[in-house]
């Protein structure tokens, strides 16, 4: 395999690394706009798109633009396209997966999702037998961190925040995972993989953790309860129901005691039962790992894993209920109040989607409200 | 791929009905000693491996014999195996692999190791990228019930045996899940598998739970302990630490909150760090899923993951040093001893292989002895 390596920053010198270390894939091409000091480096996509041996373009630049030009560029040039960006294929998830099936490209991102996981690896392996029903987990490190430390030293949420950011979990802008896009983007991949359909991003419900308090930390834990974001989604026949929320735990389960930076995403299979996967989601060389591990998936004759071969599903948030706990200085929590808990309220029982119309309302008039699903049981 | 089904119990039962959903499995033969109502039913091992057709021998009858007759003249005549029966690869692991290699058969078993999890596949999925240094995990649903039901709910061992019993997780006679037998052969396959060596099963220390009281779970309870079942190997150079013992975890770990009859492997590589899989190991679906994945693997091409390529490894379990709670009527614990807890001492720091010698000897002097490792970390 002759790779053109699109990226050299953190995730990019891992592949790197870890790719010389394989007898059978070599790096012919490393793309950069900087002065980095590796011989196969080159300022001009055009090198690696019109090298006939290339076969193989793995993109770890991040962001949307150019990524989506040159892996474009490399699907529409039939080379295979290994990437990591999560954000890059939940955006163009059915163009990129249709160009590659038009082509005959691979076109794989194990790493996008999970880390050193290899979770969407683990779920087109399962599905091969029996079909899987729902999807659920801790998808994101750094929220975890800050809701951890929250919960277990009495942080606030600003202070729990900057911890994160000085120990490199967090970026100075933490907009993508406390507002849970991070996780919504990984959370697509994995339905869309898990039961080979194409859900529209831009509909899924998104809460995230920025207005959480310390004040409402400890009301939950008055109650027994502990925060985690989640991603879910949930298969039934041709409807689907898929979100990401805060939501609050019994204290002795297994998903509440995850620690600090930590995943745990699990699946549940109609024959086998509920199976979950538990490690350290990101960082230089699990990513770097999972990347190469699709190079080698790629050359021993595994291709896409996008089938989008079954029927088409839609999206339905009214298949799902939680009561919810919102604190809100809006009106409005009073008609969906069955009983106060701290500064806010706990509501009657609510459709996923009729609590998303909700916090659009909100919005507008309180832009400190928070809202959890109770999720009692596991 | 046309199959030769070997037995056709609970596991049996699953894997032709889970077959049968694949396109590309044809189930041509169903060996049983009874008269089973299906129509591919023979009696015969003959009719299976004189037909040349038959590609594949699924063996889920267990137990060494004639398990053994099978499935090495199934390898003699070229066709690929694939077993659920660690107790059968486990012993003849050497003799087996080296057999697939002279003919060229393919030889899997993922099945044997956890259930459902997917495990042994895992663990060959992750070496190609970067080495394992060591796996560890709770790999026995029943000894786990067990346990968990002592420290939950205060039952006496001989009670909590009963429950599991009653629930089906424990055989009638359920020694080789209580002395860790069962435990021993995951973990010998495991780290097979993991470190590309064939370890001596028989050399390999194993301390079971039939000893363990209520007083002593009382008594680690008394300091913040949880005893589980563990099973370990760590690679160091050229040589491999492995052992199955009890062992005491601190009340907050993950490992400790491991409920019911699950299982929590993990393995921990060079580059991507500590991974954990957890699931429910065990029952008719999970495993016959299992088996049915590895005939999709060898189908995609996929052959033995038992290379045996590396260089020989030894076996030392002076590596590994634990403090240990020696609970015996022995005047012998008194050498070791540094302190007293409960009904027994706690140790001063000793090698697994110490602890090993020192409980062969105490086994003529004390049937009741029992000793567990104390592992204040994770």
């Amino acid at each position: 395999m002759i790779i053109g390596l699109l990226g050299f920053g953190t995730i990019g010198a891992g592949v790197y690394e870890l790719a010389r270390q394989q007898q059978n894939l070599q790096v012919r091409y490393v793309l950069d706009i900087r002065e980095i000091g590796v011989p196969e480096l080159t300022h001009q996509i055009s090198d690696i798109l019109e090298d006939p041996e290339v076969d193989t373009v793995v993109e770890v630049l991040g962001g949307l633009h150019p990524s989506y030009e040159f892996v474009s560029a490399a699907l529409r040039a039939g080379k295979n396209v290994v990437t990591a960006n999560k954000y890059l294929v939940a955006t163009y998830f059915e163009e990129l997966t249709a160009l590659a099936r038009k082509t005959g490209a691979a076109f794989r991102c194990t790493a996008a999702v999970g880390g050193g996981i290899g979770w969407l690896t683990a779920l087109e392996r399962v599905k091969r037998v029996e079909p899987v029903l729902s999807i659920e987990g801790i998808m994101n490190g750094t929220t975890n961190y800050i809701l951890s430390n929250m919960a277990r030293n009495g942080l606030d949420f600003k202070t729990a925040l900057s911890e994160a950011q000085a120990l490199g979990y967090a970026e100075a802008d933490p907009s993508a995972d406390i507002d849970g896009l991070d996780i919504l983007h990984k959370l697509l991949l994995s339905a869309n993989v898990a039961f080979d359909v194409a859900l529209p991003v831009e509909e899924i419900p998104v809460f995230g953790i920025r207005n959480l308090t310390d004040d409402d930390v400890w009301s939950f834990k008055s109650r027994g309860l502990v925060c985690k974001m989640l991603g879910v989604a949930r298969r039934e026949g041709a409807q689907v129901a898929a979100y990401v929320q805060p939501t609050l735990l019994p204290e002795q389960s297994l998903t509440a005691a995850v620690p600090s930076n930590f995943n745990l995403i699990s699946y549940e299979t109609e024959y086998s039962g509920r199976m979950s996967f538990y490690g350290q989601g990101a960082g230089r060389y699990p990513t770097a790992a999972n990347v190469v591990q699709d190079c080698l998936d790629l050359q021993n004759g595994v291709k896409n894993f996008y089938t989008l071969e079954g029927a088409r599903v839609s999206l339905n948030n009214e298949l799902a209920h939680y009561r919810y706990y919102l604190r809100t200085k809006s009106s409005r929590s009073r008609e969906v109040r069955e009983e106060t808990l701290g500064d806010g309220v706990l509501t009657k029982p609510l459709s996923v989607a009729q609590m998303s119309a909700l916090m659009k309302t909100l919005k507008g008039e309180d832009g400190q409200a928070f809202a959890a699903a109770v999720q009692a049981w596991e």
